[in-house]
């Protein structure tokens, strides 16, 4: 297929959603924005032949993903191989409730971006400094800067996967209710119930005597 | 393997995490009270030898989860065999940024749940109701005595698959900074700054003139 047109990611079969196509997006500029507003995603690998999804943190550093891990987890071991490990990376964000009159018509807002691809375990040390820095700045913008770095002995006690953007599709769903005709003059109410991740009162360690950092102040991911 | 105490879901290989085994739990309440928790769940199944992971809405009723699809999505015509669908289905809630004085030390607290198994296409209407309106209840308790119930036709439109909960564990995050001693004298700010999805101001479509329900004033999911 050849109707990838420029500052997309590539759009054929396997990025095509079979249902809602019309909520489907590839453009690079709507994934990254989707992928730069959060910080966990979730993992998804195959083993003996069954799927497998785990949570973890993540960053998008240019066109990579950047997935956290630990140098004793299964899908290390097989990032670590020649081949790579075949994954499928989702994030989402629940953005609100859509309330309909009717049972049917509920639904939510949200926006999602699916990578499918072949993740590699990274084994350059600056590449790797580069990444969990990365991962910390997706989590809190400004961390990085006020707090210790990594050691190489630490460096080498952390494992961490590339995804190489290029498989990649976003999906969404915003706006109001669709309500069917004969519906609109029930008596329920209808509408949109927003929802987003929020900060609460940040609690601080015994041993910390600093000032609370401004960069807390920004929306939580 | 028979250390699978009673309340508990079946404790094996597969359902014990290579790391961090002492964040695990495979108490039924422990598990359910995660699930029932959120209505977000990311459902991972393999297509073509290869791994896919898509985000839907859930409700847990008793010991099954019933995930909400579609007639004609990918995975719900695996589940509508016979021999069903090989699943991962994974529930996640960010509770926390742990903020430690040195980058390696970073975490977050959270909350998941790791369910395996095969799903299978709900085809009894009596139970595609049922799982329809737990699926709301989920996201909105008490939405379902507020709404027009769905005619025999939508429920013929709407495809739902279930996953009996047997190879099931959680694993969670709680507590405080973990830092080494020698960097307890830093000058950083250390700490956990909890993060819970939020509702935010509801919005009226423009054909609802009812009160904004109580219902509305629960936890967000």
């Amino acid at each position: 297929m050849s109707d990838t047109p420029a500052g997309s990611y590539t759009r054929n079969a396997r990025t095509t959603p079979t249902r809602d196509k019309d909520r489907a997006d590839w453009d690079r500029d709507a994934v990254h924005a989707i992928l730069d507003a959060g910080c966990l995603c979730h993992l998804g690998f195959v083993r003996d032949g069954a799927p497998v999804v785990l949570p973890t943190l993540y960053a998008r550093v240019g066109g990579a993903l950047y997935l956290h891990g630990s140098t004793g987890s299964r899908p290390l071991h097989a990032a670590r191989e020649e081949q790579g490990l075949p994954v499928c990376v989702t994030v989402t964000h629940l953005d609100g409730l859509v309330l309909a009159k009717s049972a049917f018509h509920h639904s939510v807002n949200y926006r999602s971006v699916v990578a499918h691809g072949t993740a590699y375990q990274v084994t350059d040390p600056e590449e790797l400094r580069t990444a969990l820095d990365a991962i910390v700045e997706q989590a809190v913008p400004g961390r990085v800067a006020d707090c210790r770095p990594p050691s190489a002995k630490e460096l080498a006690a952390t494992a961490v996967i590339r995804l190489e953007l290029d498989q990649v599709s976003a999906k969404s769903r915003t706006g109001g209710v669709n309500d069917d005709p004969d519906d609109l003059g029930l008596p329920y109410w209808a509408g949109v119930v927003p929802v987003a991740p929020a900060y609460g009162e940040p609690v601080a360690a015994p041993h910390s005597d600093a000032e609370l950092p401004g960069y807390l102040a920004g929306p939580a991911c």
